[in-house]
């Protein structure tokens, strides 16, 4: 088993002590899920920050969406013997029929001179908006196609988990898009370049019934409109993705082909990274794909938290043969790594 | 409750017993869910065609698709004690994990000179191909934009549930245009004429967890590919669309606004018909929504079959006031009815 990661010595780099709430009331819950990018000269991370409201012995709350209000956050508060109420899970609870999620994340900007120490904006970057992240905004790709960052998040709310997209090249205004692709899907990264004059992304709808949580891919003529859909990644079962798999951000071109680095779990919800190899000009193609993960939690902060035995990532730089991997362990900080795209490739056997 | 349907006299117009099966060997289960068109002055119906292979006391059959060959299926005998199998879901089986259709479907061609009395096709229009069919297509919708009729259908393998599209302009020769949406999708219908320039489809995502089976819009500069996407219809707790609704096919223009015919289902499974009222311009603004059905399971052949209650539309024909509704019955036979536009627009207090 190897893990070719050389983590950061100064690990976790960010945590929730690290991040002011949005708003007063709230409480930041976990940082995680960077999107990473350059831009003037320094490292970017579009991280996810998590907040709920304090629950008490007596009531549990459940922070929504102020659809009514200029954005910000309204708290329900439910009475914990409510017969209305289902409380099992950590993550989401069911009120009055509707699954309602404990925390609701918002996206908010790190910067760094060195891509190693971060400063953490004040204020969030995106806060969810509207009919559709009524439940927040996760895990966002930040894909450089020129002079423009092609953000693309996971929207959730009632009506399901779904793709948005939204455009900045400033970091400053940001220009939405709508969903680009219906519930249930997410874990979507845009190409930084066009192959055959198509935008390409790699996406991972679930299904109920029939089929499962594949990494999948669609090619776009404007980034809005998708179509030519194809399965390249199942889960493997009685391997370390036998559960569930779905893309990191964007891949990188190599010869040998597009290295994407992707997540999977296994059937005790154990998150590891792995590669895949995507032919350059037809990417739906797979050429190779990690029989054993390139990095695997193994530090205390990635065996235990929020959820436990977990690393994610969605974000990475690149400089030369170094990919530096921005990632979520155990859904409750964010670490750094660094792996060489040749030693990733040697494991692939191309 | 008010059911608005003038049923033929002669209803279930197609049986099973009218099917040729697909090849040897093969039993035609069930026919059902008929897109429906007008070409060269006769009515056509795309119908989808259920098949099985016999199954003992000691074995179940269940058919595959043979990508190996020239199209035709292979079949899968298991032996009914193997500890692999689960067999509980007259529908579905598991085996060695994976689950499989215990009937695949074909769409096979009918044609009517009064939209009454049809004669089959011997052989089948389009038989599933390539790994996303593996399982078969089902329930074709059959727009017609200018001169061509787009073909949108379930396409079912071990990858999911996902939407097929494919071109005719003469009933012989098909084009096939890959997958438009990915899983879990189905129901959908392509608007037959463009909308502010776009193209406009309805489809019915579902999810696991949060969200649901409910009714979403999208457009398209091509039909291929698809963004924008909106939620329009929700199931609706206590009603007789509670648990799942999906679009019929393509909707019928009107004066007050595009109107659809959509089915819905309530918590004991009894699927009915109702209406939707979409905004001319703005076709993801939702005017007007049957409180009742337009029609419900009442004859014999709709309460009792192979999926008991279940009334489910994906083809009609329109003619002046009249909409001529041609409908699967219980999962097992085709019929047809006639309702009144006006009468429906009456409903939705129009």
């Amino acid at each position: 088993m190897a893990d070719l990661a050389k983590r950061f010595s100064n690990n976790p780099i960010i945590t929730p002590a690290d991040i002011k709430p949005s708003q007063e009331g709230l409480i930041v819950e976990c940082v995680l899920n960077p999107g990473a990018f350059k831009y003037q000269n320094k490292t970017g991370l579009l991280m996810r920050v998590a907040e709920n409201a304090p629950s008490t012995d007596t009531t549990i709350s459940v922070p929504l969406l102020d659809e009514s209000a200029e954005g910000g956050m309204k708290i329900l508060k439910i009475d914990r013997k409510d017969p209305q109420l289902k409380a099992t899970d950590p993550r989401v609870v069911n009120y009055k029929g509707d699954d309602l999620l404990t925390t609701v994340s918002h996206l908010r900007l790190a910067w760094s001179e060195d891509g190693k120490h971060f400063t953490v904006d004040d204020k969030p970057f995106m806060m969810g908006q509207g009919k559709y992240e009524a439940y927040g905004i996760e895990d966002c790709r930040t894909s450089q196609i020129g002079n423009e960052y092609h953000l693309t998040f996971t929207a959730v709310s009632g009506n399901g988990v779904a793709v948005g997209h939204a455009i900045t090249n400033d970091w400053q205004t940001v220009y939405r898009k709508g969903l680009i692709l219906p519930p249930h899907n997410k874990d979507v990264a845009i190409f930084e370049e066009k192959v055959n004059d198509q935008y390409v992304a790699l996406h991972r709808p679930s299904s109920p019934g029939i089929g499962g949580n594949y990494i999948w891919i669609a090619t776009s003529p404007d980034t809005i409109h998708w179509g030519n859909h194809h399965c390249i990644a199942q889960s493997r079962p009685g391997m370390w993705d036998s559960e569930r798999v779905g893309g990191g951000c964007a891949p990188i071109r190599t010869d040998k082909g597009w290295l994407e680095i992707y997540h999977g779990a296994d059937n005790k919800g154990r998150y590891c990274l792995g590669a895949l190899l995507l032919d350059l000009n037809e990417p739906w193609k797979v050429l190779a794909r990690s029989d054993q993960p390139i990095m695997e939690p193994t530090a205390p902060e990635e065996k235990a938290g929020f959820y436990s035995q977990c690393i994610f990532t969605n974000g990475h730089t690149v400089d030369g043969d170094t990919v530096t991997v921005y990632y979520g362990a155990a859904d409750t900080v964010i670490c750094g790594a660094r792996l060489s795209i040749r030693e990733i490739l040697a494991t692939l056997d191309v």
